[in-house]
């Protein structure tokens, strides 16, 4: 785009129509932002996401493009007063769900030609605009999703959009896009956070023996009850598709173990776990790529302040280009061990040269 | 321990066995290993771990302690043979399950007074000796499980094997153990592997738009079909009752997905998430204690050869204490961002210092 230059404005400053607010802003558009939160609204406008406005109407005529970033249970009618409320403007959403509220629009009399929705997938356990950045959206798939009423203008403009955030537009529809989500999201979520709730009933004592594997399994389940509410409400039926995928399995497995021979609960434990490695196959890997080969150099990472620093300090001297890391606690100790992930090529002479200045080295191949 | 120097007999020579026999050797131990695979033990032997033995009985009279890390289903009984095979020796396993294996020793003519179960909570997504460490164990639990028969020098010396690995005893019964594991472990194993299997109907398009959420959530599901169907069999009763608590919760949503209320559904999955919520709040923070406030600053790595290892070196520069440290790949491209984690203290200096850098940076606080 040789010059993107809208008046744009974002309705709701919470984490993602903030973030929306300073990445465009920085890619050169003006800006206003809207909350019914005045405190919150405060907060946006210093982080520098754009200047406040008054109301949906404040320069009504002006407005090219309005974003609309407030809880699913509220997305539609909010598009709805939009688009009757701003003459001109193209107006789209950064919703989880997108059949609920494009339903909404097409029941209204407003007009969905200036209508498409979108959803950038980006996000933190953290919410609200304090945690925001220009950058969260960056490198980050946006889908664009336009109704079948979307003018082509209108489609473009959301592209556009996503685009000048430094996001990348992928175009799907909306019930592609709810159900694609469903799996990838809103299910995931579900199954987080029952796993974490099977564990209320463990002592701190034995909580304390947990490893990696629940921590990864379930931190998705630090997330904001309210808003997974709304999201899987508005979602219910790619929800309930999906999450009936996953209790079937498991209800099996849990059939079987109630009654069957050791050897039969064997095997449908070995089918679920090699169905499973076929469904984690098709994630992508770094660069969305086929997993790459990397050799994974250990260091043990001694609890003294700057020990982690004085490491990378170390990695950093002997220019490897490090694929990926990984630091690991150990439960109820100081120590930890970091994960080097390099290139075979460049492993040997990393551990070695580490081992030289005294750091605990091991080396373990694998693909990731 | 003044002088550790048992002579030690270590069967099975995978991750665990050798991993045993690496940090056992290198903290004093007179150390023989034994595996049906030739091979297998030869890398073993290469690695370090200790001395090749020709069979169970190679010098039976010498042998202080006998290690059994051969798979769930073999366990119970190979530690009966070398009950009766070897006069003097102490023998523990390292199963992930410990009923079915104390059972069959007293249901065997075995002397039980030497035997103790024991199980290092230690383990990574690659097998086999090749990626054994003499670190794996380090500062991990290593849970000591007497039978009612054992003999008190018994677990002593079960105890300080795994205090001279590096490890952290910590005592439970058979039953606890089995219940517990079963919790943090093997459902946790199923439920990713359910997940995982669930994503098997996209297409790879389709997968490309996964976040980090569901890469988390599924991780564990690329571990091995064959070990996990032993260990689920082997622990049929505790799993089944704790896949239950998983498989009930999430029925529930998928019933009030179908027929309910928005409201009703919205209730239901605000309640399971404020359950999972507390359920997680268990899980230790860093060095087993209460969450630490952190502040992360994420920092945007270009794709450039040594870009990770520059910024690295750039940190280690400002001589800040890294609490922890991640690195997110943006899905189909080749930037990713760094996440530092530091002390509220220290964050705006590195932020500062790295921007005046040219990094591009933002940061945020929150509790880990």
């Amino acid at each position: 785009m040789a010059s993107w230059e809208p008046r744009l404005l974002v309705v709701g400053t919470g984490l993602i129509g903030t973030s929306v607010g300073l990445a465009a802003s920085r890619a050169g558009a003006d800006v206003r932002l809207y909350d019914t939160d005045p405190d919150r609204l405060a907060v946006a406008v210093a982080a520098g996401a754009g200047g406040a406005a008054e109301s949906f109407t404040d320069a009504a005529e002006e407005i090219d493009l309005a974003v609309v970033a407030v809880p699913p249970a509220r997305t539609g009618a909010v598009v709805v007063e939009l688009l009757a409320a701003l003459p001109h403007a193209v107006v789209t959403h950064v919703s989880s769900v997108a059949s609920l509220p494009q339903a909404e629009v097409e029941a209204s009399t407003a007009d969905v030609a200036r209508f498409v929705g979108g959803h950038p997938i980006a996000g933190r356990e953290l919410s609200g605009p304090a945690h925001a950045t220009g950058d969260l959206l960056r490198e980050r798939p946006w889908v664009v999703i336009p109704a079948p009423g979307s003018a082509a203008g209108a489609v473009q403009a959301v592209t556009d959009l996503a685009a000048a955030c430094g996001a990348l537009p992928v175009r799907l529809d909306a019930a592609t896009h709810d159900a694609l989500l469903a799996r990838l999201s809103h299910v995931p979520q579900l199954v987080a956070s029952a796993l974490a709730a099977s564990l209320s009933v463990l002592s701190d004592a034995e909580a304390a023996l947990a490893g990696t594997g629940i921590r990864d399994t379930t931190r998705l389940a630090d997330s904001d009850p309210q808003l997974w509410a709304e999201i899987v409400a508005a979602n219910a039926a790619p929800v309930a598709t999906a999450l009936r995928d996953v209790v079937e399995s498991l209800a099996a497995i849990a059939g079987a173990l109630d009654g069957a021979a050791d050897a039969d609960v064997g095997a449908a434990v070995r089918s679920l776990l090699e169905r499973g490695r076929a469904g984690r196959a098709l994630l992508p890997g770094k660069h969305g790529g086929a997993p790459i080969a990397v050799v994974v150099v250990e260091v043990v990472i001694p609890d003294r302040p700057g020990a982690l620093a004085d490491l990378l300090g170390a990695v950093a001297a002997e220019e490897v280009n490090l694929e990926d890391l990984r630091v690991e606690h150990a439960p109820g100790q100081p120590l930890g061990v970091a994960q080097l992930m390099v290139a075979p090529v460049a492993a040997e002479a990393l551990a070695s040269a580490l081992r030289a200045s005294g750091w605990s080295v091991s080396t373990n191949s694998g693909a990731r």
